[in-house]
């Protein structure tokens, strides 16, 4: 229910199917002079003097995005604010700044915009990204909206990827999927790791910096690993293998643990549960960091699929599948 | 029914009352290391190797910012681009990119987005400011929330005005609000310039940037003059004094063609009306630029005070009245 229309895909909502055309009236705008890499990635690059910059917008509507009963209101700001600096860690960016827009509806009462403040700068710290300002509005519902700016030596892209290249996976998947249909569904005995990849998440943003130079491709898993998948193999041109043996042993103990009390599978959580911002590289075997783990390889053709233990291939979704 | 939270006071809406102790909460983030400038001012101002970037936000929300009934979709869009952009007109700094939020509710058609997207390309062109990506997401009403990055040699800033400066007046003022009220009531002979300012307003930025390194203080009047005018006053620590026959002699004539029509006064629609995006600047007389006219001085003291033509001062509204 969101799209980055400087993302390749979108997530399968009727009414988007206007992005293809969106981009192409954008296109009509000034020129983008010192614009390295604009509409179609993580985040945008800009050349300025000597810094490559990378700036990124993100946005969170109640009820489409979070519901305030199952998070609090810091966790709701503090997620806000992952989701934006996560594209930076993809970027293989460190964080400059951010700045926030907050929708408030009318009544809002002081302590529910201390709550978000307090969330902001715990995620401001924990990110090491200083938040400069902001704008407060009223609005039907509750928003944030975050916009980072960030800066990168050798941007790390969608595109890149080449067959023969390892599938690395930084960071847990499903988790945070986990954690919010657990919530949901009041359960007892609920992982603590999904609960907190859940309400507060963390951008890989050392790992990110790290992979530059290393990896070839890269995005962070935001949509699901299937769907994150699809836009890698688009934007470079090669289809991606993920192995279903290797993405289960690289799969947290407590995602195992989580599934079963939610009679569901380890491995489908983390296909599509997206939000937990791990990063997927694609990079040559001699240069896996120690950090990544190897979940598939790069092969030539399109698209995204999954190999299962059998042998046999499954194709992978583009998006939603819940 | 708008406020940024880098500036010093807030339009009167209850709500916000909570914008101090956000602004508290929010010091507890990362360290501002770099910020020349963070929350208190038009925009922030990052110092990044030979850089000094400028970087704001802002939102607009239907039935709070616009109607669709008065504007076009391609309207909506292209000021709220230009109340993003005439932060860094205010700031002197030039245009590096800007990023978009599109909050959507469901069902929206195609050709909604598209003429959104023509919007802000018009801008993006008008402006010699790039989009280079954005977020689209689903939410209760439509919003737009853009940030925009510049670059500038030596910010200007609302603070550094000092007893005996003189005021400046850049751009027109009164002229939108004056449109948006003609629009309002579907007033025959509605002067164009009325229209355009309210459909499509010019931030100065060619102006700004000549300011800097003439004007001491500067910021654009979004509020109205008499809220903005008190904005410089409490950051330079002044008193601002608006001069009734010099403001009026700098008014454009089709505003008093617009208060005729509306059987309302030109002096009122001035101070009262933003969103002309006009520059309010403080500076020594020998460096006024041409394009700027003297509308008042400063002197030392607190607060914005009117002049009257008979002599006596009346004090001046924080923020709207109407």
């Amino acid at each position: 229910v969101s799209a980055h229309y400087h993302r390749v895909s979108v997530r399968g909502v009727g009414e988007l199917a206007a992005i293809d055309a969106l981009e192409r009236v954008l296109r009509r705008g000034a020129p983008p002079r010192g614009v390295l890499l604009g509409i179609g990635d993580d985040a945008a690059v800009i050349s300025l003097g000597k810094e490559r910059l990378v700036f990124t917008i993100d946005a969170s509507f109640e009820h489409v995005h979070f519901e305030r009963g199952l998070l609090s209101l810091a966790d709701v700001a503090f997620r806000s604010f992952a989701a934006a600096v996560s594209d930076l860690a993809a970027m293989g960016a460190e964080p400059v700044a951010a700045l926030s827009a907050l929708g408030l509806s009318a009544g809002t009462p002081k302590s529910t915009v201390v709550a978000l403040g307090r969330g902001q700068a715990q995620a401001s710290r924990a990110f090491g990204c200083p938040l400069v300002g902001g704008n407060i509005s009223r609005a039907a519902e509750l928003s944030l909206t975050t916009a980072v700016l960030g800066r990168a030596k050798r941007p790390l892209r969608r595109a890149g990827a080449r067959a023969g290249d390892e599938l690395w996976l930084v960071g847990e998947l499903g988790l945070a999927r986990a954690g919010l249909l657990l919530s949901k569904r009041r359960m007892r005995g609920a992982p603590a790791a999904a609960l907190r990849a859940f309400r507060r998440p963390a951008p890989r943003l050392a790992e990110g910096r790290a992979l530059a130079g290393r990896a070839r491709a890269c995005i962070d898993v935001s949509d699901g690993l299937s769907g994150d998948a699809h836009h890698v193999a688009r934007a470079s041109g090669v289809r991606l293998v993920i192995e279903e043996v290797a993405l289960r042993s690289a799969l947290p103990a407590a995602l195992g643990r989580a599934a079963r009390l939610l009679g569901s599978d380890a491995l489908q959580l983390a296909l599509v549960g997206g939000e937990d911002y791990a990063l997927l590289a694609a990079g040559p075997r001699r240069l896996r960091p120690r950090f990544a783990r190897r979940i598939g390889r790069v092969e030539r053709g399109s698209g995204a699929v999954l190999e299962l233990a059998s042998g046999r291939l499954r194709r992978l979704g583009r998006g939603y599948e819940h």
